[in-house]
């Protein structure tokens, strides 16, 4: 999940972020960006390639915090275009049924999800992505899997925190699942 | 629901569908066409409006029958043609769960829905429209509705056959009934 | 919504619990307890009764925190227990797929949910419930009621914070909507 | 999917059925038999063990058709109450929202899944199953498995058609997708 820490005055400073962390869970927007072809079908899934700071690659769906006073479906978009570009088009859904919750602990083994820093409660989409992807910020590329491959142990490894495991759970919502 | 009977060759004949309407339910999609923001929000909700042969006004949603050998995404990308158009740009949802199924029954009273001429399970969808809509075939004209009027008793009265509280489950899916 | 603070040691204090009200959003979950039929039909809906200080008479869904490192299920769990007593026996759902999520805003207008105390993100879910319904706490009595009762404006009138809105949308997910 | 045909008067005969299935698609359910616990969680998942004439072992998913005049809700009761016996107590889900439409093809590869005999529509549902399974007509038996088990390579090979795929998208629907 993203490491950027928002800092809009009139939000949480870094601090207390971190003093929120450590006392309640936090709401999250985790999106799967796909393209379909004319009759909805998947196509493709665009995965975030990051390197970390020891040179350690890795894969991860767009991801991020709702803010206070933020609806989920603004959030989705701020995420998406901030990870995105401003020209992707991404296509919210109407419903804000999410087709899972992906439970993120900081002690491992309680679900499939992991996260150190905290404990979050992540509201999970399948995208719709139709326009050009320009990723900015900390995302070095934008790379789209078919679904094959997402669900291959090779992409799998290079996934994170159990976002392999909720890319399965998109690919299987979406009928895609090998 | 749509009156309309494909005579495809390989399918079934008019009486050959009577006699099968007769004996088993019958798979049908239907579609609540709608506008969204960029955010997802539906904004408006597109109602056809069919005239009967004694001048009786309905409204209707996007229905059909789903044939032999046909994908349920297949089948709503064609009935959404065959209704608004070939520009409407229908956006087929990526996941094949529909938001509520529908079963019409011959004898009324066993479900909210009803259709006289046979026992239909319709999987139901949200469909956002973004192209132009020009209804062809039966249908007059298609009406764009703001969600409060679209759950209107003015609107509701006009939906017959248990559609209009179809039109309402998809409202409260998205967000916005009334 | 539940106005019970928990302060469980470890947990957020009362004055922390306010600071981070204002600053970010709260994750709620909401029950909607049910009784169903052999088929799984939904027969009753079951609403909490509660007097406030001022005699003001109110109905509500069974709601509350979800508190760090504890699970959706775990908390719906919890809450259903100590709103409906320890034999009521409820039947959490196996998926984590909320069939609505409902956004509580401080200001009113932005969804159809308002909570003037904080922003909560509440995860919804039916829950059929099979044993006996014995309120605690400050719940004077838990009614059940029929899907058209439920829907009615009597009833929906009581339901403050657009809890009666969460409720059709609930009836319009089972198939109960009058 | 069963090879058990009803011919209770009045519905389809063996050979009006034959001709409908080369017509027109069939409308099906699928149980993917649970157990859970308190909180609602899966611990073990139900699969049918058939011995084919031949000698092949294969496990199976409760499955069947969807007769005339017959609610979803009621399909899945009866085929479950056939397969598990009369005190299996299936929980039949409130919603009709199934968790994902299994779609067969005669033809293999257009879909996931595939039945010879027909073009199956098939809507699925989890059912918890509280009581007692005794397997009666061609079921030989019924085997619980663990969630990691059922995923595994070995049982997925024994569920021809397809059905290994339903079961991981029941898996992936209630969070257990190793």
């Amino acid at each position: 999940m993203s490491d950027v820490i928002e800092t809009t005055p009139g939000w949480l400073t870094p601090g207390e972020l971190e003093l929120a962390r450590a006392r309640m869970p936090i709401v999250y927007v985790e999106a799967v960006p796909v393209r379909v072809d004319e009759s909805g079908q998947v196509t493709r899934i665009g995965l975030l390639l990051r390197i970390a700071p020891d040179g350690t690659v890795s894969r991860a769906l767009v991801s991020g915090r709702v803010l206070h006073h933020e609806r989920v479906r603004d959030a989705l978009l701020r995420h998406l275009e901030k990870d995105l570009g401003p020209v992707a088009l991404p296509l919210i859904p109407a419903s804000p049924q999410p087709f899972t919750v992906a439970e993120y602990f900081p002690t491992p083994g309680v679900t499939p999800y992991h996260d150190p820093r905290q404990h979050a409660v992540a509201l999970a989409y399948i995208v719709p992505v139709a326009g050009d992807c320009r990723p900015r910020q900390d995302a070095l590329d934008l790379v789209w899997f078919s679904p094959q491959e997402a669900a291959s142990p090779l992409v799998q490894q290079e996934m994170p925190g159990g976002q392999g495991v909720l890319l399965k759970q998109a690919l299987a919502h979406v009928g895609c699942l090998p």
